[in-house]
């Protein structure tokens, strides 16, 4: 009796998010007579509006909004008044836990309303960047360039590792704190002696966990901006490493942790290390009194998530702002004179965004890279993500171009491993293409696997690792590796996560997945611009992508014990978006269990 | 009414423990008519004789007894009957907890003997080791001879400490079990580096914890008693070591870990790191099989002290002990041959007495060095020590020369520190001079700090480190130098105990009291070989040292706070032993708060 699709050109135009200034048209269909439809859309967190929808060809009510009240989320639903022969009877429909279609609820509180993101369009991300395959390295574990394999400026009180085969391990005491920081030494030039190994893999771009001074093998807790960690090397090898890397063609991201600082940075220097006269813990006329919070000083302060080895700044202080972004010899201006090519946002929920509108707009500014890219760290959906009782609004332009797309991975894995169904898959993925800025979704930086999360190959197994890397390749976004996981590392989370690159089990099975899919990234302009589809049926996911006057590229993904016998007719595609390729006239094919297909139709 | 003092030559003559064969003639004292006195001995474990004394000269009663039993330890009291007006009296007179002159009580179950120890006169310890200074080295954290400081065949699954100042510390799971090993990476060549330093101290003869391979820092879990642990170096290193003691006249003794082996040795091979096809651990016809007790084969197995780390071997195993000693390829014999001048057995006190046996004799007719010293671990008294519920003989002749003399540490360290009077020193170190064999007293290997106590400066403080010193010095036997206690390292126990030697600080002035009298002992024979004696009065210790016609060695120690005025009249001394010098005719001295006084009289 009633519908409503938003995946549906039918139903919504444009799909998705909304450009400012844009208009969105809404239909909203009923077979019944003595009906009145309403849009009722709440601005978030703000006022509750109301508009007609008006009856126009056949079974459609319909409407058209414009949205020119700056970039925002708005959420959205529809009031249905039936006239009835006992009175009128109101009903109300929105949207399920899976999106698309809806349903009808009888009371206001129980209706699951709509989103539709309403974002500034400036956020085309550098074609360096779209066109490119990221590797994630973390530099304490990928290679010592130290011929005699020592490990520069060991940090008094903290373990190396015997060999760079050992298992990673914290040293805590009975609280579970860690006491110790354990190193393997990996540094600088052991990258730099590692960039025709990444060259023949066919990464182009890679992004570096922190590298600047730190206590921690993390480097989370910075002691100093304006210093590369001794351990890693010095500002020359910095310097020889960024040249190295544009020499051939390749770009560099940095880690921005700018939420918190170290207990033992130079700006807080609780222990002492920088001198009794300097920090903000030593004394309350230094310079960097004021960029954190004192419940009573020295000790008692606020930490980032209570961690007291963490001091948390605060961000809307105007003497940190200008150091990390807006003075002349800022953090960035000193790193970016490199040729630095972007940064990834620590905890970028965490950041105030009028402080990731600095950083981003000193980057659009920056005189030696201004194809710079700005990279959030988000584990949700980060178009409508809450953080401290804020909805946060980096993605609605002007401030981060991209997040670390945490859901996708989680997708993948439960994908590959049978938790979810092919058409969870589809539905998920309409979600966030939906919810997204267009730009946004195919600027994510997509992972199977990061420094935070379980090695891919211990979450799926032998059996489902080429499904999984074949689904990070094909999905919009940046794919980017992490360290080893083309080596076939394993490991659950942090540290295991975290053993030193193999260097002499290298050039394995896993690779050889790994480098077809980045040279088919290279050679199909689709992987790296084409608009996305995805169907599925029987088990099986399709996916499409497509651009212009290229062939459209198709990848089918048999994640189940048995083979399937793919029918084109019978895939459930999500149809009827801004997509060309999606009837395909092939002939049927066998996929047997656990493998894919791959081609370009 | 009744006296008796074995410490008096009138009352027990010889002196202390009696060689087999020969006699000790005892004299108790009564005013009393109408009494008679029986001297009552228990041979330890066995029975019990009774021997009628005779009335002699005056007031004493007299009797000889010749021990022609073989070695043992002997514990006797007298029996008094008393005829009186109403029936006879029966009393018993024993000694008291601090020694010397007994007490009467009335039942026989009260008596505390006085123990007689009859030993094989067969224990002179070589020239050398008489004359020696020791110097234990923990080799791991000694010195890195490696010229650029690395560290050699790092053992994988270990960690390496960052910088050689670190704090040593031990990295536990949360039963408190060590996980992982913690390696500074001293070694062989480190130490051949530092014989410089070494002869410059003045010391002579070194002592090495284990440098068998092992898995862990301290070595006591030996993987193999014929390697030298490659992170300490090659066999090579080994004799270009001994060789270049030898040519510097000094020597080395080596620690011998006889008791247990290593869960992961090749003889037991529990992890399989000797492959699957060796070791007790991997199969019931391995030729090691029969060394260790299995509750339940493989894992359900004796270890020492319960810890599972270290399956215990059984000593009575004839396979065992041919390969510890008795066959021509042994242990022993590969590391004599390269000049080993002794060795330490680890818990020498849960070794059979006949397997020490057995390695006494074996080093007594070493074709290589046959002057070698055989020292046992043992914590207390050990002459009477009963562990595994049998009395040990192993000092009673053939078998340990000495013992390292754990309670003439203690007795330093509560002497100055103020626990115990100088009565209290001087009734302890003759109830140890009582106890001990002649040659034993004057054998034991010394020390006020191991590798298995506290530094002496965290026992005593800087105000009686100097004291502690003297007195290491002055007491007989060989005294042992602690590495890096002449630097100042301070610790309680083990780790902190273990800190590497720290260079950068050698020099200072505790090491000029260690050189002050490692001199005194190579310029005065006394020191060496001299009888001893020793007073109290005030608060004063003071020692006496004579040999031949040497000068008398007179040593004071004042450690209270106040200054003392020694009137040399008023000491009293331990009389009547044979010794030649203890009437002294010199003038008053006064000797200010903590200090000593030490000259040749």
């Amino acid at each position: 009796m009633y519908y409503y699709n938003p995946w549906q050109k039918d139903y919504k135009d444009p799909f998705g998010a909304v450009a400012t200034d844009h208009e969105m048209r809404l239909r909203f269909a009923s077979d019944l007579e003595n009906v009145e439809v309403k849009l009722v859309i709440h601005r978030d967190f703000g006022p509750r509006y109301e508009f007609e929808l008006v009856k126009s060809d056949g079974h459609f009510f319909e409407t058209t909004v414009k949205f020119d009240r700056g970039p925002a989320l708005y959420f959205y639903h529809f009031e249905i008044t039936e006239a009835t022969d006992w009175g009128t009877k109101r009903l109300y429909y929105g949207s399920t836990p899976s999106g698309g279609e809806g349903q009808i609820v009888e009371n206001e509180s129980d209706v699951l309303n709509y989103q539709v993101t309403v974002f500034e369009d400036v956020d085309k991300a550098p074609t360096w960047y779209r066109e490119a395959v990221f590797y994630q390295i973390f530099p304490d574990r990928f290679a010592n360039g130290n011929a005699d394999g020592h490990v520069n400026h060991p940090k008094k009180n903290s373990f190396l590792y015997a060999t760079e085969e050992d298992e990673p391990f914290y040293v805590k005491n009975e609280a579970g704190d860690i006491v110790r920081w354990d190193f393997y030494g990996g540094n600088l030039r052991g990258i730099l002696e590692k960039l025709d190994y990444l060259e023949e893999l066919g990464v182009n771009a890679i992004y570096l966990n922190p590298i600047f001074h730190a206590r921690s093998n993390h480097r989370y807790d910075t002691m100093d901006y304006l210093q590369i960690d001794p351990m890693l090397g010095t500002e020359e090898d910095f310097r020889v490493l960024v040249d190295a890397l544009h020499a051939r063609g390749m770009h560099i991201v940095l880690d921005g942790v700018f939420s918190h600082v170290g207990q033992d940075s130079r700006y807080f220097n609780l222990l002492g290390t920088f001198g009794e006269d300097e920090g903000a813990a030593k004394r309350t006329d230094s310079p960097y009194y004021s960029w954190f919070k004192f419940n009573e000083w020295p000790r008692d302060y606020k930490a980032w998530w209570g961690i007291k080895d963490l001091p948390e700044v605060d961000k809307d202080n105007q003497s940190f702002r200008d150091f990390i972004y807006g003075a002349e010899n800022s953090v960035l201006a000193k790193w970016n004179s490199f040729g630095v090519d972007g940064w990834r946002l620590d905890v970028a929920d965490e950041l105030p965004d009028d402080f990731i509108r600095g950083i981003r707009d000193r980057l659009n500014h920056d005189e030696v890279r201004p194809e710079q890219i700005l990279i959030g760290e988000v584990w949700e959906d980060a178009s409508n993500k809450i953080s401290y009782e804020h909805r946060r609004d980096y993605i609605l332009g002007g401030s981060l171009e991209g997040v670390m797309n945490y859901p996708v991975r989680e997708m993948i894995i439960d994908y590959v491993d049978g938790n979810i169904t092919a058409q969870d898959v589809a539905y998920r993925l309409m979600t966030l293409r939906e919810n997204y800025p267009r730009d946004i979704f195919y600027n994510n930086l997509n992972n199977i696997g990061t420094h935070d999360t379980e090695r891919i190959l211990t979450m799926v197994g032998d059996d489902n690792i080429a499904l999984a890397v074949g689904l990070l390749f094909m999905l919009p976004g940046v794919p980017c590796v992490y360290y080893g996981d083309e080596a076939g590392l394993t490991g659950r989370k942090d540290p295991s996560n975290r053993k030193f690159f193999p260097w002499e089990k290298s050039h394995g099975p896993i690779e050889e997945v790994y480098k077809r899919w980045i040279h088919r990234r290279k050679d199909y302009v689709s992987l790296k611009w084409g608009e996305f589809n995805v169907g599925f049926e029987g088990g099986i996911i399709a996916i499409l992508r497509h651009v212009d006057d290229n062939r459209t590229l198709l990848y089918l993904v048999n994640p189940g014990y048995d083979d399937v016998y793919v029918r084109f007719g019978e895939i459930e595609w999500m149809r009827n978006q801004a997509f060309t390729g999606d009837v395909l006239h092939l002939e049927d094919l066998e996929i047997p269990a656990k493998s894919d297909w791959f081609g370009a139709i």
